[in-house]
């Protein structure tokens, strides 16, 4: 097989290309060594998760943000109350004297503290960092204790729904980019929720619970969520019905138009607010070329606490055979308007506007890394361009010269930590590594002031003068 | 003056080729908000701090190293017993039910626990990473408790120095490219400094309290260390003269040779072999260019536990001007040989010999800011190509669709979230923002099929076809 670096391009694009697979069981490595739901990343999957995070930071910049960066741990009690029932999942830092202090959980609670201890107004900023989260260690679906999440956010006072229009077209374009497979975008808003909890005749005290029930349709079926709502959560059978009638609904703008006419809905003035909000969404959506991705879909709840407008989550789509396999791939970018979390962080309460999104690229990467084992594409983990070699003993003094000049050209050379090492041994390595050139240096070459410049591929060499040798392999490295 | 991204390649150049300042006192923020020793860093910091990163990267790429990744944290267990005096600082995890972790403080430890865990032998890796180390909160000299390492190791068995030397060369061809102003890399050897202890007469069990009273001879002077030694760690005075002979001497590879010379140090075996490493180190040196970077100084003693053989560390050198308003800028990058780390974490003891370097990029950062802020540069924190604006009213609609077709075709592209925003305010967001060209479409436009292009800097329109749009742009983005 060719190594990967020689077809580069197109290996690339038929990685990306290919059907799309589950991940399944993914190792987490030795409990010994490791703590349990961390792992380190091997060459190979740092070079996929480079080239993803390239990606996905590329459309960041295309759409005009800022990089941001926050530290890993943050004071306790910044990140109290942000979570709801999540905040069991916070690891705290043990007390060694001194603050008391938490890993972050996301980027969006630092976010919106950094916005408010700077007292900026409006910023559009994207974030790329690990965050940490005490989960139980399940180690299906790529979920790990330490992951990487990367955020993109537009905080500030606008006109309505452009920058949450903006947020969706995001997420389309970093998922058409990878070529993940179809996908669709669930839509909904947390006062949409709220209004039909209330019209349902749901008590305000169960507001939270019910909704973490009904967040719970994508996996369960309805009958075990009702189920739920009754049974555990004290429900009366009749209000769960009623809930039952609007959270199994799905659908595009004409559903948005159905609820406005919906006799209780739009007694409600929050859900009208939010439907409101919804038809001006798909409006720009629309204009965006995107709306058929987006479905509203009132069973969308989303688990934290700080979401007050739109929501939404993407989820991919499986072809028939995959969904025999694992029934759901889960989401792979969520996010959401949080109008009040910077208030809670500023003395006076003066809030920002916020609306965003996180990519979770960790189940993106199990995916592609799935792709690459499937195909059995060998993948470069260096870029060493020129290897320099030597087929006679004591020639370490004139390799080490001759590479010496390569990096100060800035030409990325390797050559063996040896004083006599075998020339086959050096062109297997060339071949092992996917090192394209060779230059060689012996006696005969010394006498005549040349070096023999060997292409891997083709085996063909030719000799240059030693004073052309960076000259020479900088024009066929452009050429390549 | 322009902004940052008009003069790209002009402006970087300056900033990297100004004479060097200390950084002096860095802020470190609100102590409501933020943890003590951490930092935010903000839009302007990121795009220096990624400048940097992707020059020590490429430095690396280079030399033929893989990207590793390994989690914040490890097992408490695997963090003991490695860093000597410093252990204290090692940040824990609270334990909140199942194993007890600790935050990373290096790099090097994890990379060695990978190494063994999964049995590699052979391996010339990197890794960029923040570490978190609980140092008392100075806020001199770019010190942080959570701050960012780049390291470069070579693990597995080869001909001696080869890897040692390339580590060295990679320390000046990062410090050359950054152009940080004239440095000077100390080099010593573990062995040595033990033969000079135990020519010396200094009790074995007093040698890790006296090496670490010697490393602080390029801050105090060695009377003062000579007190040290005497006062606190009970030395007999002649004893310690007899050190101050040696550890007060550097120089090149002339004083090695003399070294060899010397009647007491010449009796142990140790000494020998590390001078005799040396020697063979500095006749790569030269190979590569840079002995004269290079000084042998005695009195390097470098505090980590792990290292067993050649140590070195990189300082950066001041001008008098300098030197008068800060003692000393600090060590910029250091590394050396630990033989015995691997084998600590291999239950049947067996070990890799490894050989490193770690560039101390936080110090590289406060440096450069400060000649930022002396400058008076302003950096372009994003990159957007082209603005899309209107003169008139209720042409949002028009708007979205067209830098729609922006971003689909990969072009960076803003528009305002404003229903109906004024044209000088766009036009003024441009200017502020360095957004080098506008798209402006409005009644007449849209009747005439046409859209306007903009130079923001000659302030220039032609008209366009609709539909060369993209094409047009593209062409200008290429052309400038």
């Amino acid at each position: 097989m060719p190594p990967f670096g020689l077809l580069h391009r197109r290996a690339w694009a038929s990685l990306f290309g290919q059907l799309l697979r589950p991940s399944g069981l993914v190792c987490i490595g030795e409990v010994h060594f490791h703590s349990q739901g961390t792992r380190d990343l091997s060459p190979q999957q740092m070079v996929v998760r480079e080239k993803i995070l390239d990606m996905v930071i590329d459309c960041f910049k295309r759409h005009g943000a800022k990089r941001l960066d926050t530290p890993a741990f943050e004071l306790k009690e910044m990140l109290t109350e942000k979570y709801g029932e999540d905040s069991g999942l916070i690891y705290d830092l043990k007390d060694q004297g001194g603050e008391l202090l938490s890993l972050r959980y996301d980027l969006t609670v630092p976010f919106a503290r950094y916005l408010a201890m700077n007292k900026v107004k409006r910023m559009k900023r994207y974030q790329v960092g690990k965050v940490w989260r005490r989960e139980s260690p399940t180690i299906v679906q790529g979920r790990y204790r330490e992951f990487c999440q990367c955020d993109f956010d537009i905080a500030g006072q606008f006109d309505p729904m452009i920058p949450d229009a903006e947020c969706l077209k995001i997420m389309c374009e970093v998922l058409s980019g990878l070529q993940l497979g179809d996908f669709l975008i669930k839509v909904n808003d947390r006062r949409i929720l709220d209004g039909i909890l209330a019209v349902c005749a749901v008590p305000q005290s169960k507001f939270h619970a019910i909704c973490s029930s009904i967040d719970k349709l994508d996996k369960i079926p309805w009958k075990d969520v009702r189920h739920e709502m009754v049974a555990k959560k004290g429900l009366a059978p009749e209000v769960a019905d009623r809930i039952g009638d609007y959270v199994q609904r799905h659908g595009g703008v004409s559903l948005v138009e159905e609820m406005f006419q919906d006799s209780r809905l739009s007694q409600n003035k929050q859900a009208l607010e939010g439907l409101g909000d919804l038809r001006l969404l798909f409006e720009y959506l629309t204009l965006f070329g995107i709306a058929e991705k987006i479905s509203f879909d009132l069973s969308l709840a989303r688990g934290l606490d700080y979401y007050t407008g739109v929501i939404y989550e993407a989820v991919l789509l499986q072809t028939p055979a995959q969904a025999e396999e694992c029934l759901n791939v889960g989401s792979v970018a969520a996010g959401g308007r949080y109008d009040g979390l910077v208030g809670v962080f500023d003395p006076k309460g003066h809030t920002v506007p916020c609306v965003g999104l996180s990519i979770g690229v960790e189940r993106i990467f199990a995916i592609l890394e799935e792709r690459m084992k499937t195909a059995g594409l060998k993948i470069r983990t260096t870029e060493t361009q020129v290897f320099v070699a030597t087929p006679q003993k004591n020639f370490l003094h004139e390799r080490l010269k001759l590479i010496s000049e390569l990096w100060d050209a800035g030409i990325k050379a390797e050559l063996l930590y040896k004083n006599n090492p075998k020339l086959l041994t050096q062109l297997h390595y060339c071949e092992h590594m996917g090192i394209p050139l060779v230059v060689i240096i012996g006696e005969q070459e010394l006498k005549e002031g040349v070096i023999k410049l060997r292409s891997v591929a083709s085996r063909e060499e030719v000799a240059i003068k030693r004073e052309n040798l960076v000259a020479e392999i900088q024009k066929k490295l452009s050429e390549s």
